[in-house]
């Protein structure tokens, strides 16, 4: 393990959030708050420390698949603790652990508060709660590798950038890493620009809007009132709806588009899947509400479009308090929590090129029980998928689930209810925020346990850096066999 | 696909039911029940009806999986079609598909039901639904090919035995597929003897210890009276306890047992993990217990080791209405629902070996991702687990959570709580049968509407026959590729 390496990049990634907390700063300065000092005397600390060590550079470039993994796990534990400081030391948020779970909530585009009253924040706060939202949801080492010229032959470049954005397909934009960044983060800051101005016409405040947008873009989820989004007009309820979507969507579309592959970029079978399972989510709460309300009005149908959208992209706003809705809506809700959105989106949850993988694979197998000689293959988007992205996938999911059935039972150990206890998990690992009863649009996470609140920043990390990163640096293995080459040396 | 050949089998299975229920006849004549006719009438028909069928032996010997799987599914569907003909004709159960889902749940040692007043019925009727999951327990099939001699090499048998007791292991005790069969039921009677003695011991009488003990047996579930198993001796809970867990264990350690390989027995990784997690739940609902309980009496002890036996072994008697514990309590309770008991067992659920296969997969696959060129193997007993092996098992957890899904989906358009209806699933598909809220063990199935006991009737025969017959017996594919085989010759 080249540790030098590691610890190198680790001071580069504080010299970007000291940069990035000037923002929050600068905003908190605007509004004459006085706790606007705490990120410029944070971030000053968080610079030196950051100079300290960037100044030796280190002398092995090796770096693979672990080392990868591990500056991923370990970049994003410390951005987020040391992002939590302002909220702490400001007596915002006053325990630290809470602090510390609002903001991994917050990078990791989950959107999950512990917060009672959102509203009795700094707006420099509020702020920096959203703009984590934008940082996480792109990715922060992606940022670093689009700014930084990093020295090496790019070798951390392209193991980062798979650990940290795990769709199979995001390096295949552009042989060049840093071009991808730049093209991937193009696209981003144009689509949140977008959103920014939809949500101005709609009537909202420049601030609100410029947070919410933050929170769609990363599919993050924090708003800035205590009613979320429901407050809102019909036209910002409808165009955010349509953003969500589109953050949502493999940003290799939009690329295709922009390179005028209009063949290619409308013939990606994840995101067909990913809108028909999005309409049959709509169409069918919309005739549950039906069946079930008394007073089928307009709203419930924005609030239908509006409520999925948001679920299955893991953005969490709220329009309405879903968790009154009939039992068939609250369950296809919580079923797209998992599925979640497309993968090289800023979305989260299990991924639908995922589930078309294994639903395919399974198509396979049954053939193959019936007709062992023939030798079957699966195919996406026309391209043969090959039998280790196979295998990889359906050990994801077994370690998805094994992740998941633990998280449960260590949070049940608090006593709330069965359908609190399962929706808080699934709300953090996939990364959506609000889940059902305690934890639904109305609540929040503040009345857990410490051991509950430690499960779920475990589990807003896992499911925002797919799992792998976090597995390899708590696994001996990653870090002993080096070591032994090492001492063999 | 052979059709004659499988009308062929049906025809002998009805032999054999037709032949089953003279049992319940004698028990019902003996109490003087009227009802009782109904099961001699119904044999007879079926068993003319049968030998119309026999009298034509097929001309084609030609048997293969396809066939294996198809028939199976047809059998058991054709089992419980006519084994719920005597509740209905009685009008002990006065509507059909009530009496489907009360013969499947016999069958299929599910032992969900949909009666409010089990003790409202007729001697001969209680012993029927026992006797079905004893009968169920050990596979039909497996019963008929032990004492029948069919034509043919041997095909069919080893398709059938294969996919009615699908445990990768079961074919391997001995060569002659008959003797196998022979062999399992002789260690099965034996076995439910002994349970059947302990229960009278304990001061249970000769009848509800005949039926309880083919419940044990089978790890079904269905009890005699209302209170199911909490009213009998704390003698008879233990025993029941011991009983069904040790029906929830691979019958081929019985098997090495006899054969004097200690060793082989002793070492078996599944029967170690088995009841590893069987005392990890009992120990931590202990914990749960003790802590949120305000009395905590030796009957909490007796009841956590009932209910987890009963509930991982998938036989679903209650000594205490678990739906009232605390919330870690229930949720551990659902987990081990899908665990389930070990495979080559009479037990339902996911099967503990495919949990180790999983989980020794994923740790192959994390090592594959760290050093690419190194080939892992997966061990199971020492022995080298093939990729077919495992791929099939990833394969099968997908296809799991799928009819999972779509069954919670359905079954939640009922409008019960969410709890409801993800236990009510959970019961039928691992063939437990009581589950939390409605379902609970003090509740019943009875107001589900008809499409919720559709689907939960289709899910305790997927649960029992691992999925595969009943999706080959719908997959166009299985019937379509041999008729195109036909036409061309």
């Amino acid at each position: 393990m080249n540790i030098a390496m590691i610890i190198y990049l680790l001071g580069s990634l504080m010299e970007v959030e000291a940069a990035l907390m000037l923002f929050p700063a600068a905003i908190g300065l605007g509004y004459g708050e006085k706790s606007a000092y705490a990120f410029l005397v944070i971030a000053a600390a968080e610079a030196l420390l950051g100079f300290l060590i960037i100044r030796k550079k280190p002398r092995k470039n090796t770096f693979f698949a672990r080392e990868g993994f591990v500056t991923t796990a370990l970049s994003w534990i410390l951005l987020s603790a040391v992002g939590a400081l302002p909220f702490y030391v400001t007596r915002q948020i006053p325990m630290y652990l809470d602090a510390l779970f609002e903001t991994v909530s917050g990078f990791t585009t989950t959107g999950a508060s512990i917060l009672n009253n959102v509203e009795a924040l700094d707006k420099c706060m509020l702020f920096w709660r959203s703009f984590s939202h934008w940082i996480g949801g792109m990715g922060v080492l992606v940022f670093m590798m689009a700014i930084l010229p990093l020295s090496g032959a790019g070798g951390q470049k392209l193991f980062l950038l798979r650990a940290e954005s795990p769709g199979p397909s995001v390096d295949k934009l552009s042989p060049k890493i840093r071009i991808t960044a730049l093209w991937l983060y193009g696209i981003y800051v144009v689509l949140t620009i977008l959103c920014f101005i939809f949500q101005l016409i709609g009537g909202m405040d420049a601030f609100s809007a410029i947070c919410l947008s933050f929170g769609a873009a990363g599919t993050g989820g924090f708003g800035v009132l205590n009613s979320s989004f429901a407050s809102y007009s019909p036209f910002c309820k409808w165009s955010c709806t349509v953003f969500m979507l589109l953050f949502g969507i493999n940003f290799n579309v939009y690329y295709l588009l922009i390179m005028r592959r209009f063949k290619d970029a409308f013939k990606m079978e994840e995101v067909r899947w990913y809108l028909i399972i999005y309409f049959f989510a709509v169409f069918t709460i919309l005739l549950n509400l039906y069946r079930y309300s008394h007073l089928f009005t307009e709203a419930d149908v924005v609030d239908a479009f509006f409520s999925v959208s948001s679920i299955m992209t893991t953005t969490g706003y709220a329009t309405k308090d879903f968790n009154l809705w009939p039992n068939y809506s609250r369950i296809i809700l919580v079923i797209i929590m998992f599925s979640g959105a497309c993968a090289g989106s800023t979305g989260g949850g299990i991924k639908i090129s995922r589930l078309i993988i294994l639903v395919k694979s399974v198509g396979k197998e049954l053939k193959r029980m019936l007709q062992p000689r023939t030798v079957k293959h699966v195919f996406l988007d026309n391209k043969d998928v090959d039998h280790a992205t196979i295998m990889n996938t359906l050990a994801y999911i077994v370690i998805y689930l094994m992740i998941f059935i633990i998280s449960l039972l260590l949070v049940a150990t608090d006593g709330y209810d069965t359908t609190t206890s399962f929706s808080a998990v699934a709300a953090t690992f996939n990364n959506i925020g609000p889940g059902l009863n305690i934890v639904g649009p109305t609540g929040n996470y503040a009345s857990f346990t410490w051991l509950s609140k430690i499960v779920l920043i475990f589990d807003m990390l896992a499911g925002r850096l797919e799992i792998y990163p976090l597995i390899f640096l708590m696994m001996p293995g990653s870090w002993k066999k080096v070591s032994l080459t090492r001492s063999s040396k």
